[in-house]
């Protein structure tokens, strides 16, 4: 399969097109097509917790299939219509077959005054109503009389809620995760671009040479998804995971990346994420780094609720409060932006690659210092000469030997890569090939344990 | 008892009335009649360690007795009367019944030259001696001659020093400590204003609505007795006691109160003291808060001596080098001021209101969010109309959702309510109806175990 | 022997002659007849880990033993001689006897175009070569021809690499250590100043009257004579080592001694240095504290590997980068400079001074104050004249007191005399006289377990 998309360009542009119009909610078939799509690409794992379930605090809802939910007006005009845009109907809507005045359809209907041509996007997942979505200059146009209400829809006890996962493993069973949510309909920006990326991602990190971690990939509805996905795996979660992050929002036009860091705020993502930040680190897209809270957001909030404290953060480029199409028809694949998405997941892959170098790394000679001399990394003859050298080959001013050394001395487990950039004054890119020639000499490991001191 | 003073203030009155002339000392029957006194309206059960017994370091003197004592001049006119005033007489002096010269008399007279009409306030505990106190004016009369002393006074093997506790309970067994002195003689700011504070804020807390903690009220001669105290509880105070504090010098004309912080200056009262001064939170007369010093003061001395090491602070409002009557007799009632008194106990009263919700509460639903629509806490349907509102019936910009949002995500055990304060800009006060309602809820407890992160 | 230099002055002068002239290197007859030498003064034990043994990464190397190493110009005029100048030669080089044209032997020479007057002083431990140093106006003046080179050097591989230690004993088993190398040739500060200052030291430590701690002293050749003695050592050293550093280029004319603190940064020396530094004590030469590096410096890089992570620091005056004569000829005795030595001497003795009270004291009374008034400590009457006196004898506004009491209450076992000094704010010279009188009482200890809390 992936040799037809040589690039992500052409395969997010062709997914994204596939994917737009299925008509997706937190459970149903809509959300599991979707899921399906992606398994083409991924080796993904779908389970379902049934609804019914008791989840933490939550129940698990019972699947809402949505054949069609129309709106005529009294002279039989359709005025909404799913078929012509899945975000018509309140998301949940129960099932209705009857008619209203326009004075008992008004508290049913949702229109956004200072957006008249879009078509807001309404939920009501746990309580039980109905009721459309529409331009608000159709709903100003609408005139007294007897309006027909059909919803076919269904609640359905027998299902459950979806989410589905997979794993690329590397050198340490110890995981980084990136998550996304699926479960919005027609929108694109918040919705698409965070699955989209992930898919890139896998296909980015699957190819790279050598992984020091393992690599979670999850998709799944959002907050009652991940609480059920947690309910399943979050012991495995508190053993097993280094850091992670929710992908979200990751299209649009905002100037950078915003990295919204764990509640924990020193997990090896965050630390990176910070050191992009500060322009330590080259970023194709600037990031700008947020401290954690629980006051909206997305999957984070759970991942970082007291009981779970997960080191799990959040990227979004335009989020929320910062784009006019928020959860609305204007959320679409041009304001999303497929080029700029590629840049985004661009920027996330270099992020990546540091924190594949961004763990607390351990000295295997750790008693004294190394003979470096025998290996070729410290110049055997004691001379004037030899004093700015860092071997009997190189001179360079001894930078490289330096930060050897200095190297060499912090990596007691308790020290990171960027603690000794910070030292060094110097990126952990400078660092990174005197730490791969470390590894190759056997001096120096990300995955053994701490020295005891 | 209580119905005869429905005011603090006409309690105080009388009380301060009957205890001035009691003679009291360190040991003795004019203590104990006071402590008596004490118990027509709290319920303080009386202990006495004997004399002679080894209380850490100090050994239990013997109970001083006094009669009364005289200095005739040599006209026989009556100097010194301790049934005139008991300050007359240095605080355990022994036994005399002799007569002296002037020269032979003089070390043994005491005067403030500076204060010439103020009889000061002399003890020897430890040392025998013995001597007269008298205004300075007085002692400038006199003349030479032969002057007769009589000191009508016993040390009595077979008693010891009393201290006297009672505890209010609470919904947790961990206390919140208040104690005063009681072993000052004629001395009104510095005696009677602590023990009179403690009687109303006794009365107080047993009339709250509910109490968090339970509340322990202790009065014991000072420095020794409280080491009597700590020798019989310094156990039960290290497993039990949340924090507590020393009340002494509480009246007088000082336009704040100083709280001295305990050694360890992070226990709950700490907290809300540091609070109190920053302003962080409403009080009637201000708090200064200061640092925990060995050097001067009162019992906290003995509370923060390094093997004790309890969260016991101070608090003083016109103490020690803070006013001309310290230990003589210019420290009347006048100068204590009965209504100044009455707004230094509900500065304190707010103090431990605040302490109330002081505690590290914990989150009963740690593992993600708590479902809060169905609770009535959060709006059911997600549409932008709902974007800026609390609840389905709540419409604030969501200022007690996102304050709800914080409480619940830092209740691990970890976090004071105070962190959530200074987290949510806010003060504790504007938190407490939040903390209210998620206790009523079930979904937050103070008495909880920490969250395991 | 010591009767024999009744001053430090004359006992360095005599010494640093007779050793000066050995024919050092890191193994071989010049080396152990130095320890030899030291051990007329000092009791230290030599131990000998022997070639061919593995040493934590390193491998001990044979033995070397120089004869004599000479070169003749093609008129047969001897250039270098190891029987005029020991730095002559490469250290380590392997035996020659041969011809070479000026061309050939070219690579084999070594001279400072800018010190032309200077021998240079080169070593290959650790790779085969040989070599020689001499003047760079000698060497540009060298006509083509044939020169003759007899090197008799020989590798012994029944050999090894010795080190000698020895160890004051004092009232606790924790020691203090002072370390050195000996292996340099004919050089003076960077050399024989370091063993001739440990050796004073010793001579002034074993007069004091009292030690509290235990004093370790040791001469070892530098790098792979530490690991040496850490081979043997380390698990002692982690168990009992309070403190130590390496003393090293301790003599020269820079006007302040740089202290290089450990790689824990908080030992009590590394604590009294950052005073010395801060102006908080007095000092003789000033103290320059900086922070640990492993680039550079001596044997503390093998005490702070990150595997020992010792609390070893290094004392240096005239260091590596600090003096044209750093490793050639121009390190001679006037550059030392005897009577400066002495002053270095002396300044480290006071430094060590603070050391012995530099600990963190524990009160043996710790469950409320002590009662002081029976011990003289306090003043027995209380009375308005005894507000300002420190006990029934000492009027001095209780400052005396005043320290007494913090003293009192810090000394929990984790509180160092410094934290007292800075709270008092005064020296730890200036609670020294309180510090032994509390010893004396025994109401302080240096050695007992800290107080739980």
């Amino acid at each position: 399969m992936f040799d037809k998309f040589p690039s992500d360009h052409a395969l997010i542009d062709k997914a994204f097109d596939d994917l737009f119009p299925m008509f997706r909610s937190i459970t149903g078939p809509g959300l599991e097509a979707s899921i399906d799509y992606f398994r083409q690409f991924m080796p993904l794992e779908m389970e379902k917790v049934p609804t019914g379930s008791k989840v933490f605090d939550w129940t698990v809802p019972p699947e809402w299939h949505c054949k069609r939910a129309r709106l005529w007006d009294p002279d039989g005009g359709l005025i909404c219509d799913t078929d012509v845009s899945n975000l018509s109907v309140i998301n949940y809507s129960e099932p209705v077959d009857a008619s209203f005045s326009l004075d008992e359809l008004e508290p049913h209907l949702f229109s956004l005054p200072n957006l008249p041509d879009a078509i807001p996007y309404v939920t009501s997942y746990y309580k039980r109503t109905w009721g459309f979505c529409l331009p608000h200059k159709v709903r100003a146009a609408l005139k007294p009389g007897n309006y027909r209400v059909l919803i076919e829809s269904e609640f359905k006890d027998d299902g459950g809620v979806p989410f589905a996962s997979c794993v690329l493993p590397g050198e340490s069973d110890r995981e980084i995760m990136l998550t996304s949510y699926l479960c919005h309909p027609s929108l694109a920006n918040n919705e698409l671009s965070g699955p989209l990326a992930l898919l890139a991602l896998y296909r980015r990190i699957s190819s790279w040479e050598r992984r020091r971690y393992s690599y979670r990939f999850v998709l799944n509805p959002e907050t009652i998804g991940s609480l059920c996905f947690l309910s399943r795996y979050h012991e495995h979660l508190k053993a097993k995971l280094e850091a992670g992050f929710i992908v979200t929002c990751i299209g649009g036009d905002m100037p950078r990346i915003r990295y919204k860091a764990s509640r924990v705020a020193n997990s090896v993502v965050d630390t990176v994420m910070k050191r992009l930040d500060a322009g330590k680190e080259a970023s194709l897209i600037p990031i700008k780094y947020t401290t954690f809270t629980p006051v909206g957001g997305s999957d984070e909030r759970q991942y970082c609720a007291p009981g779970f404290n997960l080191p799990v953060g959040q990227l979004a480029r335009s989020a929320y409060d910062e784009y006019d199409g928020y959860h609305n028809s204007l959320d679409d694949k041009a304001f999303m932006n497929v080029a700029g998405l590629v840049k985004g997941i661009d920027t996330i892959e270099t992020a990546l690659r540091l924190v594949e170098i961004g763990g607390k790394p351990v000295n295997l000679s750790p008693y004294g210092e190394p003979q470096l001399g025998k290996r070729g990394l410290y110049p055997n003859l004691n001379a004037d000469s030899t004093r700015r050298t860092s071997t009997d080959m190189v001179a360079d001013g001894r930078l490289r030997l330096e930060r050897m050394m200095w190297i060499l001395n912090l990596s007691d487990g308790h020290h990171s890569v960027s603690d000794m950039a910070d030292i060094c004054e110097c990126s952990m890119e400078d660092l990174r090939p005197i730490i791969e020639r470390l590894e190759a000499e056997k001096l120096l490991s990300f995955r053994a344990e701490p020295v005891a001191s």
